[in-house]
């Protein structure tokens, strides 16, 4: 086993704040580390789940429908890497993840619309849960019965400390949005009030700083107060990465990192055992607590090297080799209206369609239907983007994790290849 | 082989309005059958490239600047299927296609911004043209070098003619879009002008019909009046398929479509050697003339059996095999401004971190890589589309098709797996 | 269409004698070159299949029972590549493969052991066929129904011309071969007569010249006469390649090969539309005339820089992709026999095993499942050769080829992934 | 983690009998469960390495030198499955395997001759040892650098207890088989000296049993003394399995095993991080001690349900996918002598073909391509098997475990698929 360099208490319960040395949960250049790791080497990083252990192994969805977005995500760091400087790229190897044996599941909620809602939240605006439980390599659920998959499990979040410019710039340009609909996110607002460019409105543009419930590691007193007035929140992807939730960074994955801070001040959480592309039940993947083990490396001048200021990947090869698959096509057009070259509605309606084809196949509800394509290894990908004015996207799932036929029957339909 | 139900005049300039049986650009259901099939057998389709001949094998782009869109795509067809209805699925297995013999490269254009532009036609507002040599499986272009990659030929543009009232519909809804700014399609209007829900604004939100230069197969007289009056532009994916650029559509792949008229009324063009995800370039992917074989089948009334209207698919499993990738993201930031969950915008940040990245490495022009992105086998793929405010999307790119290795080299660099 | 360098009559009832430029049938330094290529170009080389037209599209299999081995197998060229000379290494790329549309059908046989048999002649001595329809990628057979799949077609015998020296000593090694128990061809002999190093006699141990039915190309008069006096069957793999039925060798392999006569000589025939390991049939694959296309290349002093004298490969990427087999495994002991170290004895066992399987299964006979397996893309893997005395060999079958589920039903049984 | 059923003392240096409950290293039916396990439910189980710790984590191979065979191979259990009777199928699901933390390493072996040699010890008839490093999913060796892989661990051997009927009759047939040659054991006999069916020899035709060293798990006294007077040694694979070494059972593989006693008597050992097709250095894969996770079920009477006496497999799909090989073949020739249709003999020269490639490749002496073929993930193949006299198999490496491009180079040369 690699070198523990942050620890997580087993009894789960223990909060983040309380830990024997706390993480953080926004993301600010003044952080102390909380640990320094040598480049070249491997090390185990412990995280708890992005709620800080918010969610119950139980039948009902209480604990997501009240959840406290507030101190969420919890993480883990950040970590000083020796001689790391702004303009290098820090590699990270994903050597090896999966849960805690003290917990041997994890969980997919649907946030209720007036908690900000999901993917689909105008289609199923209450809160809902399913427990997964993990058995090595596979999961399955007792509340969306029928389906058995691998995870290739992966971290959601994961980035490099903005410099306090580009913290600056983050808060400029979030706060801009804001300021365009304020009121968003206390109103219950109908959706597709967007206008024809943009989405179908759902609560909240974006979340500014929020001292309240804020945890900046071992800072405090007035360094805190200074920090956690401008810290970021963790929900969007940015620049250095953050919340990216793509599942295909799972076990022999290497990721390049820009570093924006001397030392780098990389910092990780968000444990997902296994993720449909998109995340779109927010509350989310296959989220657990869990172990993760990463090999640090450095690329001096990387940034200029390689004429990048955005992370970048080499996907790993060991993630479930499927070759079949059933895809769904959505294009750009939701209640009659079309929405001129939006690859996220065009995505929402491909959802639906699985969605559509999958309750009746399966016997589930929507909202079983809904979990599964959070969590399952489903693809989503770009169709088209300049054929206006409709774009198209496309979602695949694999054929082999269910435990029947998902195949159309009758002439024309039968088994994969023989078309009678 | 399979026999011939369209043909095409083997001088590849006779236009399609003068081919033995003429095909057609517009979507209409009065347009008659080019040819009747029975379910249960393969035929062979032969197709235009979808600008009826405009490009030639040069190495000026002038074609592409002087390109006139009002005749594209022309299609072939369409085809009655013998006992179909509205409400059943119609079966299409795609069991072969290849360019023509006479014709052994196809070509990558991006149109001029004052013709519409591409993806990213304010980063690169010109015109410009690769031409592909087509050997065997791969192709190779002198105006892209140090790139060699096999195709998974796929059509890009398929589907059953609209019923009249769901015509009607796409009018509307699409002439309602328009409305909004029917100023865009003349003015040279900035990018980044869209607001925060959109995307940058470029020309043209929709086209209307257009009765220039329509071809409504052997329709002609007041009957052609009336339809090409109302009859849509091929341009966009809509319910019933059309021009869904779905890359992953190659030979052993099954289609399940909807079906709104008696017969079906199945057309078929856009034949593509390759294509990248998005297709950015917008003309496009590796476009060519040739043949296609395809198997029908029928599912009576399986529209509602599937509860669907749209078309779903089994991808093949022919296609090439990767297995290591290089995977740019990107997430919705543009110029200093958030995106409100915009993919689209995220996509289009994906390609240009891409790009960076490929134009030094392959010692190419911006150009170059954008018709690269366009034409070879990239994968973009749905990240977030729930992180308030960022979407991320990622784009891979199989690292085996070029003449040099792409990955970083250096402390952490070097080959994939060896981390020295 | 690269051009084409040897050319077949469409009537494939002509003979390879009576060809525009005919082929040959033995290996021999003599046989003038067919066609002259250069290195750095593709070309279109027509195939009869290896038997001659000595099969048809019948039920019966009365054409194989009587089958006259003398003239096969039937090969395309020589030709002669300029500049290569002896020690250089020839490369050729396997750029398109794919049956005449004059016959869209192959054939599989199993000889009777009075004709030399197959892999399991002792366990079915009669003469059987299956002919498979051609449609696409796809091949199905009347013969061996409830089984529909992709053929990764390759050629299953190609090499270039051996030297004086080299020819000379294959003669010599294959008659000490042949002198040990020279009157095994024309016997009935008993399986299991062999000792205990060697695997179950069956009829021939190799084949000498052959004059009789020999075909030079042009070569005739007296320097026929001598070159047929000593030139080598094809049937055996030997040095330079020749009959290597190794069916991962589809479109996109490279071949590197050794040359031992200057322009190499290089010929090629016996195309396969698809294969199992082992063409356990022996007659074989799915055996069809039609046209392979080639591009050639040379590394100058390649057999020397890279310690080889003989062919090694790089497949292809576009075969069919599998994920889910079924897998039985064999020793090499037989009728309460141990066969020190047989790897050829425990892959018949593994064959034997799957075909005791597949019979009720698939409701099949066991001639239909031995001609399955010389057929469908069924792997045969090396698992020992070190645990004595036992060797084990494995045989994998892709699962979703049928048309029904081929896996073990009730408690531990049902769907892959769903173990209860 | 499941419960565990077999525990090893982590003090590895304690020998198999003298932990808390001992395993076994003979084949016998009347040793007593060390345990009892229920269908439906995961188990972990623990093992020791075969050897029962006799290799160090050192420079040379002394240890290698001075194996003692006789207490090999060391196995846990066996358990006793509830309500399993002789003619069911035992189903077992690997779901976990993974070395102990305590020894984060693992040993690939060269027997020297006098001690039985390996694949190649005519070749190479001294001791070797390569010592590989475990980081997560990834070995690297310090004794063969230039290559770092994944590994897909797996157990080399597994079982049910045979009858003592099933036990009898391998004792026959084995001893027949040393009869033969009962000297081979201690002399040091020439390679070559089998006759032409048969491969070269090597010291030892089969082990017979061996009370010395036997380990009955806590069978004493004489029940002890007759039992391994006749219990079957551990090397060959047999009809229950045994040592398969099938490289692919990975994790996500399910195996149905033949029942032969009440309870079934499962037993499992010889653990291995990664292995080449054939094992082909004996001692042999990289060998380590670990935990296997199984979950077991049961199909009643699946043996003439399935018509089985063999044990068939379904690999899992998380081994890691490469997309590129270099593949060599070898014919059954060797030293100038044809061996009638021997695919050991064809797969020697195989691995001997690669290895003279690879040794100025790779910079590598002969043992070390040697150990590395026996470790790395390499395939063996059955190329033919029918085309007398020579079997064919070839060997296929995969081409991104090294650090430098293993592809030739030159004209014809280059990467992959860029063709000049
Ligand atoms: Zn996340
Ligand atoms: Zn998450
Ligand atoms: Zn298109
Ligand atoms: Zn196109
Ligand atoms: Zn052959
Ligand atoms: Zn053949
Ligand atoms: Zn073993
Ligand atoms: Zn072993």
């Amino acid at each position: 086993m690699p070198e523990v360099i942050f620890e997580i208490n087993r009894d789960l319960s223990v909060p983040m704040a309380h830990q024997a040395v706390p993480g953080h949960n926004r993301w600010h250049p003044d952080i102390p580390p909380a640990n320094t790791v040598r480049p070249g080497a491997t090390y185990r990083i412990e995280c708890k789940d992005w709620t800080d252990d918010q969610v119950r192994n139980s039948d009902d969805a209480e604990d997501i429908r009240t959840m406290n977005l507030d101190p969420c995500h919890v993480l883990s760091g950040p970590f000083a890497i020796e001689g790391l400087e702004p303009g290098d790229l820090l590699v990270v190897d994903i050597v090896g993840i999966g849960p805690f044996e003290e917990q041997p599941w994890g969980y997919t909620g649907i946030f209720a619309k007036e908690n900000g809602g999901g993917f689909l939240t105008d289609y199923s605006p209450g809160a809902s849960k399913a427990i997964w439980d993990l058995d090595g390599i596979w999961t399955t659920s007792r509340h969306v019965p029928g389906v058995r998959f691998i995870g290739n499990s992966h971290p959601g979040l994961f980035g490099c400390a903005p410099s306090p410019d580009l913290l600056a710039e983050w808060n400029r340009r979030e706060q801009a949005l804001i300021d365009l609909n304020p009121d968003r996110v206390t109103g219950d607002i109908p959706a597709l009030q967007g206008d024809v460019q943009g989405t179908p409105q759902v609560p909240a543009l974006a979340l500014p700083p929020l001292p309240k419930d804020a945890l900046l590691g071992t800072l405090s007193g007035s360094a805190f107060d200074e920090a956690a007035a401008v810290a970021c929140r963790t929900i969007p992807p940015r620049e250095h990465g953050g919340n990216v939730d793509i599942k295909d960074l799972g076990v022999g994955s290497r990721v390049y990192m820009p570093v924006f801070v001397p030392g780098g001040l990389f910092s990780i959480g968000d444990l997902h055992f296994a993720q449909g592309d998109g995340e779109i039940t927010f509350c989310g993947a296959i989220e657990m607590p869990g172990f993760i083990d990463l090999h640090f490396d450095v690329i001096k001048g990387g940034m200029e090297r390689y004429k990048t200021d955005m992370p970048f990947f080499k996907p790993g090869r060991v993630g479930p080799n499927y070759s079949e698959f059933l895809t769904f096509e959505g294009i750009s057009v939701e209640d009659g209206r079309n929405y001129y070259m939006n690859a996220t509605v065009a995505y929402r309606r491909a959802c639906l369609n699985a969605i559509n084809y999958l309750m009746p196949a399966m016997d589930w509800t929507f909202e079983q239907a809904y979990l599964f394509l959070g969590a399952a290894p489903i693809d989503g990908r770009i169709g088209g983007v300049v054929d206006i004015p409709n774009s198209a996207v496309s979602l695949s799932i694999p054929l082999s994790i269910f435990d029947r036929s998902l195949l159309p029957e009758g002439a024309g339909g039968g088994r994969e290849l023989v078309a009678d």
